[in-house]
């Protein structure tokens, strides 16, 4: 059964399908996962990973809980960025809704690897660890490309990009900046395919992303050390450890 | 009675009192609000705020309409943010929910007019016409000093600010540049009285205007005419005014 | 019936004194000091309004006290630049000589309303109040466009300008920032009807407020209180308000 | 026996003209101009030196004439500003009084070439080559010093220079890059026995030439040839050359 | 036998050991290369790795291809500088004496992994990717950290880095930007226990690779694959995969 | 007849010695050290020149102190910077065999003024006194252009340049700003007849002057006053002056 948060990331007129199963909010991206049951007794070993106290589960409200224990149990490890956000669960609850209402969004021209790549190039621009380094391993996951966010990170425009992905990250990294956003930028996505609904996606990817770098500088959030190395192993030796 | 969303938007353990009848998500900030009823054949009139379309209200979800009219109906005039954001409604409850959760706040040491200041001096760095015009006529509303959000647009350090002010905007500015946060940066906060919860907050709205800046930059959202003047007529002559 | 600053912006015909026929606004600056006494009792009432210590009237050349006078009897009260610039009379008349020049310049195709425009522009770059605010006041005036300077200030090319006015404001802020400015400048003002003799004006308006906007700040020169409101208030209010 | 130019930039006593007398360098260019033609064969020599036709002598107001002949006569060339100055006799005229206040004032502690190298130094700033080679030289006359105006021109806080030179440019090139001027820096001026009105001596000479600096920008003004040698060569070689 | 470049790059009194055999210009940096003989027939299928034609081996000079060939064996591969730097022969001897002298220097207290750490924080300034990725690889085999390079990358100032590291990376990135290098640079570097001869050692680094950066940029000289990889799987794994 | 500089300036025709005839100004940096003791009386007098000590003479390297007599004896000078590399004569070597080989090449199209005024024009850009003093030295020298390397100095993009001096200043202050260099740096080189290899010798040279400008900065090495006034005097006054 879905708890209260879940309900809420779910489109409007109520689905009857647990959100999860059918992928989304950090499903399938960890494919090496390991399965076994969460267990709470893991919650009293989280060390601090933020400026932050972080709350024990018990002290959470139940929703964040449920959605807290089914990320871990999908990725195998809980992403600092829940611990963090769970210090403010009004918050946590807006953020994350925000979070799946853009990265989740089954619609549109941008692919899930899309997505990962502008939140890495944009979240250079604001030096942000965190954001960079799980989000890189985010996009090695889903495009299958080891190599391709590691180049992003050093000079984007120098990295090995389709002329399609050099201009959504070309137009990502313009409303990153802050630049005023004109009908020629608009024309340079569409140039490569993408309308005005995938400039939307682009721009509000960007734009969630600069206010996430952020509080990630503020809370001192830091990356699990899962990420350095997810997604770098090619699948058939990932296959292999994995029987 | 509450729609959908201001439900959303409520402390976790509902609230059984209307939401907006106690002031909250824009309540009270126009003190020169006409207070004729709000009348839905308004809705046709209403010109194109934006580069993208804004959905007639009648193709809106209901808890998006009813928050927009009673917006409207308290403020004399709708926010041109929530038109432009109704073109995605997961998104604007997303956008709501979140600005709900930090600017309305009950609790800190961060008045609503500190709150507005954040938004002017932040957003004056992203150069942003809506934020900066829009927060800056709620700062005169909120704090009664007509000049001090224009002075801070200008050059905040030359405002006429108090130290507290000064350090307050010192922290949201360094967020909003995405500086990293040192301890350093905490203990200036706490010399004026400011706690970590209070960094909390500043920071987190420098974030969540860091995101508005933006998407008021893609979006194309520019400034209702009525922020211009807004909160810059002295109150005696205000009453006078309005017999 | 026009209060005495509205009198003062409007064009120069009207004045009956012999000052204002034979020069214009602060017409007599270039003449040579005469250093006879001058006392008045208002000297004593007027509050330091920058770093440096202001003169009495008593103890300044008689050519200076006039032009304040005429000044501050026309516009109800006396700009605090002339306050802070009576520190030095010889700077003060050069300085009043050089703006008279070419700020009340009858030929060319800078309106007044133009003139304030690119002073408002330019000195948002250098972050100084005084210009920013008391210009803004002078151009909401001449351009009877209340809205449009606070747009400037924000961010001036999402500002509501005639592709003219962009072109003119293009041109003064390379000035401004000191770029080599090369043909391609001149012809795109000359694309927008300006020739030459106008980009001088413009360039020397843009090159004139670079050493003001940094007079005015290791003076500490700040805005008078009245420059806040000024021209904001409808012209059908103000008459109402002036019987 | 010294060159006409050297005679110029010496200390004022020993001119015999009435002119400089009453006056100083460009002493007359305060006083109202006589329209009376005046030619000379001299006019036709002179060819454009920027990007502004530049009046022959005969359709110049007499006492500007009179100033650029008398410069010419003493220093054995015509700096360019001058000439390009000219265009606009007005702003000539105001020009030169305003450099004549600034840079001939008897009273204060910089010296001649203290004031030269504060005009280097910010000239570097914006690039301006006429500012930069002019003063240059005169920093040479008149310190007697050859290399230290290059040394500033390529890096200022590596040249071979005084505590109190390196205050004194510190503060105006904190006036020349508009920042915000805080008693923190009178306050390192004082401590190198600079008061705040050598301060405003100082602040004003940097303000000045961010303007001339522009002027130079726009109205292409260049360097004389004379410029780049002017003050290399050791007095004793010189007396030698000219014998 | 040693060829001629090997002898240029041994210490002044000739060594009568095989360079490589010893460890040195890319010695044993890549533990996890394969040992299989090195075979002529491979440089057919070298693919061009850069802007400039790549000379075949059999048309290079014999001290070269000598270096090349003990290089590759030691390696598993070519690292691509080698083969665009081949194109100017007397270049490439004159970079990699370079190199050797500072980056093989037996003496002073950095370590072969501070060294790598030093070229890829300055490297990750002037966004060089060959001169990261491979640097950042190098760091990862003599650090054993394999995060460490991938955080310096994102925010050095946020890295997991000691304070000797700390300041050694400031050092290096002062004189990477250029900075004036003052005696509070060196007193800082002193604290740590690092002398002017190790000054020396980090500022050099420095300032070869702000020359590598470029080069790399005109030679559009990228990573070879095996970088991305390299000293990224924990040592145990290592073994375990090469039975 | 000419001075000692003068004529190790000249094309390398003329000269007697074995040294300069087999290579060019620095032509032995590459050959083997010989470490028997020298000694000279004139090590004594050489003062120290940069931060570090620089070695007597009879503790230096035999092929370096030739290197070094043989550049005093014709330029009548030592350079600071062969004194201060002198501290490590391995990384000297390197240096000069760096330097050779791109500043004596005999090929390719770039004329000893052109790579002159390269350097001078990017060690602008890293305000490096010694390398913009003493190569604008040599290229007044080269060149017989008293002038250009000053204008150079203050604003390239106004100098007196032809406009393939444009292009190549261009590209080499692309390659200096560490630019990612596209085929459209190229292709603006090719349309003033400057080949690939022409691009390589520019972007060489601006690379290795990136290294030169930041290794003055940390040893602080300062121009030898020579450079100040070298190449101003014309030709025709210094044969007088040397009968």
């Amino acid at each position: 059964m879905k708890g209260p948060l879940l309900r809420l990331l779910l489109p409007r007129r109520a689905s009857p399908r647990p959100l999860l199963v059918s992928g989304s909010l950090w499903g399938r991206a960890q494919t090496a996962a390991i399965s076994h049951a969460y267990s709470t007794q893991a919650g009293s070993t989280r060390r601090p990973t933020g400026r932050y106290p972080i709350p024990n589960q018990k002290d959470l409200p139940y929703d964040i809980v449920e959605l807290m224990e089914e990320v871990e149990m999908k990725s195998g490890f809980l992403p600092n960025v829940f611990s963090v956000m769970s210090h403010r669960p009004a918050e946590f609850r807006a953020f994350f809704a925000y979070y799946n209402a853009i990265m989740n969004k089954e619609r549109g021209r941008l692919s899930k690897a899309d997505k990962e790549l502008i939140v890495v190039a944009t979240s250079v621009v604001n030096r942000c660890p965190y954001c960079v380094i799980a989000h890189g391993a985010l996009h090695r996951i889903y495009s299958k490309k080891p190599a391709l966010a590691d180049q992003v990170v050093v000079n984007w425009k120098l990295a090995d990009l389709s002329d399609r992905e050099q201009a959504m990250l070309e137009f990502a990294l313009a409303v990153s900046h802050s630049d005023n956003i004109t009908e020629e930028h608009f024309q340079k996505l569409e140039a490569q395919g993408f309308d005005r609904e995938d400039a939307w996606d682009i721009g509000m990817i960007a734009s969630f992303f600069a206010m996430s770098n952020r509080i990630a500088h503020f809370t001192d959030l830091r990356p699990n050390e899962e990420f350095y190395t997810m997604g770098r192993i090619p699948r058939d030796k990932e296959k292999a450890e994995t029987p």
